[in-house]
């Protein structure tokens, strides 16, 4: 009774741009779970905090009442103060991940990654690590701990224990136009790392005309209010801020993404991707003590690509997740023959010549991602089938010459082969101007430190 | 497909304080109706626009899309321009339609009043009608068409058919802090009427503290939102802005009100309920043409009060809806006595008496609706059960002289009597000044014609 009665009056405080007191939003967030709130009330709270907003004190309140809605995981004493871990808002060719994570483990750190499937326009990590043959990203909390004690490092799905109240919210968020709320961003990203019971959490947050902020600004924004609840929930927490119009290296599509992010663990591979992997590790470090400024903390991240130790903790993790043995060391110690048999390889592979000669001012990111989707390598809908295989090397960088006529893309793809449409696509997608060749600006534009 | 994608586009419009298109609320409206907007969609949508409003031109393409969400009724041609009904937002005391519905028939005109239930403090228009045996309130449209044919008025509940988008949303509304939406009270309103295919419509739209507005100006705001909207739907629109502090009349109660608007039929009863009567039917006779200005419409509707022609539309009528013929006379033609053996009565009637000497100088009418809710004169929830009888009969009127210990409140009851609590909040209710008696302001402070 008191329940039914008080929901339309917390949604009416929050209508009149009214603050909600702790134990309101709990109450809220307790009812999305439990499912005794409607899911128009549910819309018309969203909707309500989209356009009257939220301060720190209520977004922390929201964060950990959502983190409080499942279960949390539990690690070992001994490994206090060392578990970290990294979310991205998403970028085409992010493969950040997949090296970080075993580099991190391979600098002491315990990195429990839970992490997403693409519903954009190319898979996410999990689509990209189940191009590798045995590997399971279905891991409960205890066998999370036991990978961590084996490797270091796991990546895995999202379970359905942790934070359900944010499944609720994010899947209402989608249809009811309230997905671009500084709160609401905020509360789903961090409940989640809460209930994971981290030490230190780093930031991607990325801008551009390939990212869900096209400004600077408009990242910042949202990386302050990510450090700052973070820091509130007892999380050390920064943020780097990079740029996202551009592929992340040159590789796009999954296994060939798996590819390149072999690449960085061996220390070679595209220098932007090892930028960020070191901007986003360091900084990690440091928060969490293992460094004494990020400036270190990448040159030890770094030496950890250099000397080996991040390649064998990625075999490890990828035989703690099933990957048979034999199949770990094919891919991590193999020539690139040998790792393109355990990954397979799309049936044809098609060089797109440039069009005139010029300078590379830019590789368009989004509609070279919107192909390789039409192409099979991310789904419409949950559930959908991927093609690992489908994917486009980019063969220049941005600030390159090329010479008319000189392959610029592959794309590798299955089927019938590019339509015209998809190959204008592509071409338009190729920017060139007629400076002289130079050296693109990094990717990392600026860090957001706690304060 | 289409209706998937854009649905939350068009909240997204909405939120960003756009215009919505005729097209796009047709759009929704129709999604609302089938069911294949989402619900949680459908409370986002109307927190959107409670808080970023609804132009003139929004708000008529909504309530059109409402109306056109269902069945219209349907009149013989030579009816045409002689449809007319009222509708108002709800006080206490409020019998208003029983006296105007058969005194505008008596007018010439045809009045199939849709009417609603009270899930406020005390009964509905309907609950009212209920307490006379027989009278059924459930009439099909082939069955109102019937009534009118014969008594030139009906009083009926609302179909299933008519509007149901408004249903929908109505429900929502509730629950999710949508309901004082000057657009969205506008739609649900005139969406039924529109439905109906009423000629002319006339709005009581009333103010102060036992009102859904405590100010005037927040009537005069929905008034001539109503007025507006209805005039662009090709009704004859206007509005009384009514006072609502005290009850309206003597009577609060379902079967007493009865009695009064016996009275009101019969040219006698308290001169606050014959002026609203009068000033309301005076505007609906103005408005389509069967008067030359209000004041004369007003005049006429009281010689219909005055000459018993009123009692006798009221009489077939109640014969009309299931009333039989004997049970009819009596109520209409018979004593007080005969009435209230028609109408039974409750088993206590407890008099009150003045705890000081002084001049009433008001009754108000939430504290006493409050206490006749509990004592079974309302409802909790939609279908719990009535009961008729219990009631209040004002022994006083606003202007009044009182001595210590008269009786000024006659509580009719069917249950163990007042409880303590009860008593003093009735005698709260109840406000004595020192000034010599006065007459008390008119109940009609203002009328909001069309421009």
């Amino acid at each position: 009774m008191a329940t039914e009665a008080s929901i339309p009056a917390l949604i009416r405080r929050k209508r009149d741009g009214e603050r909600l007191r702790d134990e309101e939003i709990e109450h809220f967030v307790r009812g999305v779970t439990d499912g005794t709130v409607q899911q128009g009330q549910i819309g018309a709270m969203l909707m309500a905090i989209r356009l009257r907003g939220m301060d720190t004190e209520e977004t922390v309140a929201l964060t950990r009442a959502m983190a409080a809605s499942g279960r949390r995981l539990a690690w070992p004493e001994g490994w206090r103060g060392r578990l970290v871990d990294k979310h991205s808002t998403g970028g085409v060719g992010d493969k950040v991940s997949l090296a970080l994570a075993p580099a991190l483990a391979a600098c002491g750190c315990k990195v429990p990654m839970i992490s997403g499937r693409g519903l954009g326009h190319t898979g996410g990590t999990l689509d990209k690590l189940e191009s590798i043959p045995g590997f399971s990203v279905a891991q409960s909390p205890e066998q999370m701990r036991r990978i961590l004690e084996q490797a270091g490092c796991c990546i895995v799905g999202q379970s359905e224990e942790l934070a359900p109240a944010d499944r609720v919210l994010y899947s209402l968020r989608d249809v009811t136009a309230t997905v671009d709320s500084l709160p609401l961003i905020t509360a789903s990203i961090l409940s989640k790392k809460a209930a994971e019971q981290v030490s230190a959490l780093v930031l991607d947050v990325k801008f551009g005309s390939g990212a869900l902020y096209p400004t600077l600004e408009g990242a910042r924004q949202l990386a302050q209010s990510l450090v700052s609840v973070g820091g509130r929930l007892g999380i050390r927490t920064a943020a780097v801020l990079s740029r996202m119009d551009e592929p992340l290296g040159r590789c796009v599509g999954n296994s060939l993404e798996v590819l390149e992010a072999l690449q960085c663990l061996e220390g070679r591979g595209p220098a932007d991707l090892r930028e960020l992997v070191t901007a986003l590790g360091g900084l990690l470090l440091w928060q969490c003590g293992a460094a004494a400024s990020q400036e270190q903390g990448a040159a030890r991240l770094a030496r950890a690509l250099d000397d080996g130790s991040a390649l064998r903790a990625f075999e490890a993790m990828l035989g703690a997740q099933g990957v048979p043995p034999a199949t770990a060391r094919l891919l991590c110690a193999g020539t690139p023959a040998q790792r393109r048999r355990v990954l397979g390889q799309a049936a044809t592979r098609e060089e797109l010549p440039a069009p005139r000669g010029g300078t590379v001012r830019q590789v368009e990111a989004l509609p070279l991602a919107r192909v390789l989707h039409e192409l099979g390598a991310g789904r419409r809908r949950a559930g959908d089938a991927i093609n690992p295989r489908v994917g486009a090397e980019l063969l220049v960088a941005v600030g390159q010459r090329l010479q008319p006529g000189q392959p610029w893309l592959r794309v590798h793809h299955d089927g019938a082969g590019l339509g015209d449409a998809q190959r204008r696509a592509l071409q338009d997608a190729l920017a060139l101007c007629e400076a002289e060749p130079f050296r693109p600006g990094p990717r990392v534009a600026e860090l957001v430190l706690p304060s």
